[in-house]
């Protein structure tokens, strides 16, 4: 039996769904010989670590539970609390040591960092610490064999392992590109079928596909973030700064409220309509494109592309990428679905802690 | 340092094409932390075992290339030469053993057996072990945490281990459907674009995406060893038998000479046509499809359908596998690719050693 000690950063609607899995999956591995347990929990107040040496699945899901209803661990009131997520240096040593980082920011880079040098795995679906600036980012790729981030990029596709797999296996790259993000790609489908702009952003809003202020979507900076980490997993020494974005919409300012933009949404429906019935005209349809080459620049903006292609006949929510490599060549390996929601990225963070157990 | 000893049988174009991908990665994966090296090399003849611990690079070169030539393991005349597989009971432990099988027919299964009682791990791209029967197959399943067996659906895409992170994870699978075949792949899509059926398979034939004898890509046995390789890894006890498989052509027969069905192919050009132009007017295409469901009839045979699905978009000699479970219900995940050739099959299995050695 191979014992799997886990100290998780974040506990909101992915920490959530990783502990449901993990909780529900708990009998599963161990028969096929693994004991994964939680030994520590943080959300950004600070960390609890169990009266015994691991919490209990009642545990987990009291704690889980009290954390969805908003409240911060600090005032939980059970549990040894620590205001320094410096405790991971004084855990014990429970098997296998793994971190999952599924917070959002970049405030954890540097007990990510602790965690690596005293030796643990670290699994992140928070994509921002691998977005740092190169110096710091060196620091973490200094670790990679011990560095799992499937969840960062298309949640639980198999995304980072088939890149892994390609890379380790000797095949060399030529470039990565499709449509990163589920939410965009919804709102394009949408307009290429006849939708305005402001309708399909609308429907999105309401599915819950959105950010909280939906203008972090239109940014295309979660984008270019997905980008800069599948390029830097190339070996690109690049910052993300390097990366050629265009948002998904013109002149987008952060300088009104969220209601005062959702207001005069309309105003872009023109700009859509135009863009798409020039792609239609051409047997094309738009998407929100990111490009990551081995060489040259990475963009990431709205582009026109065959609709005879993969790329025409996604629909809804779902990403595309395309691998197109020296062994995968005039047909690449492309991989579809939808790439993002809680479940789903919990999938990609367990799928990267089984093959650690394998 | 992990020392991985290999043990392969099968010098075909995807043994030598896994040898040369072995010996070109081998600096690189020492950096890693991995010693791969070769312990023993087989063909139908028998077996060798070299002088000192394991092959050389110029060793293996060798072997491969009078391989190569067409002569037989038994006249070689060099290094210890064994006529029977039962050698791998007393090789040597050397690190990790590892039993890879990329021949071609069900007659290595009593050695991949008894590798996998001795307590070695297997990896085969050769489908026939694992499309035996459920008496014998069940004696191989008892052994599923040591079987590998990526190369043997699609070859290098990432497909099995997609299958077995989704079950690991604790998902639920509705079904696994596609285009198995790349060859029939090609020969559809020539003939959803107006080329006739004579035209497109001799075409297939020229490119060398046959088997030597037509027939056998044309039956679509080999597209029902992948449906029963994955029915079984989705825990259903059938038997090939129990596949509804009907062939890419009606009335197919060995009676005749590969020369004479070749010469009389133009018998089912009309047969053809009518299926597309028949399917090009519900604005569908032709392809010949798998559909393995959890529960229900495992078919293979041709289909129509919509061209607005991804089976429009893909051409050529791409496989397409479509994911549909419990967490990709409405978007399911899609795999395409190229799904076979030498060097593509030669990744498949090297993506399960690294797998295996992480």
């Amino acid at each position: 039996m191979k014992s799997i000690g886990i100290f998780q950063l974040g506990l909101g609607k992915v920490g959530k769904s990783l502990v449901d899995l993990i909780i529900g999956n708990q009998h599963k591995w161990e028969r096929l010989g693994w004991e994964v347990r939680y030994v520590a929990l943080a959300d950004s107040s600070g960390a609890i670590i169990p009266y015994s040496p691991y919490f209990s699945s009642e545990e987990l899901m009291e704690i889980a539970s009290y954390k969805l209803s908003g409240s911060k661990l600090a005032d939980f009131g059970k549990y040894q609390f620590y205001d320094s997520l410096d405790v991971v240096e004084s855990l014990p040593n429970y098997g296998l040591n793994v971190m999952i980082d599924c917070a959002s920011g970049e405030h954890t880079l540097p007990v990510v960092l602790k965690a690596l040098e005293a030796g643990w795995h670290v699994l992140l679906s928070n994509k921002q610490p691998l977005a740092v600036g190169l110096g710091e980012y060196s620091r973490l790729a200094r670790y990679s064999d011990h560095l799992w981030y499937e969840a960062t990029v298309g949640a639980g596709l198999p995304i980072i392992s088939t890149l892994r797999s390609l890379l380790d296996c000797g095949d060399s790259i030529d470039y990565i590109q499709g449509v990163f993000s589920g939410t965009l790609g919804f709102i394009s489908s949408k307009i290429s079928s006849g939708t305005t702009f402001s309708e399909a952003l609308r429907e999105a809003v309401n599915l819950g596909y959105t950010e909280p202020d939906p203008r972090d979507d239109l940014s295309g900076v979660d984008v270019a973030r997905k980008a800069l980490i599948l390029a830097r997993s190339l070996g690109r020494q690049i910052e993300m700064s390097d990366i050629k974005l265009s948002p998904f919409i013109p002149d987008l300012s952060y300088e009104e409220s969220v209601e005062e933009f959702m207001s005069r949404i309309e105003d872009y429906d023109q700009y859509f309509e135009q863009l798409s019935v020039q792609a239609a005209q051409s047997k094309q349809v738009v998407k929100y494109v990111a490009r990551v080459p081995v060489d040259g620049d990475v963009t990431v903006g709205l582009e026109s592309l065959p609709a005879s292609t993969v790329f025409g006949s996604v629909s809804g929510p779902d990403n595309v990428f395309v691998f197109s490599t020296r062994n995968y060549k005039d047909n690449p390996i492309v991989v579809i679905g939808p790439g993002a929601g809680p479940v789903r990225t919990a999938m990609g963070i367990a799928s990267d802690l089984l093959n650690l157990m394998r």
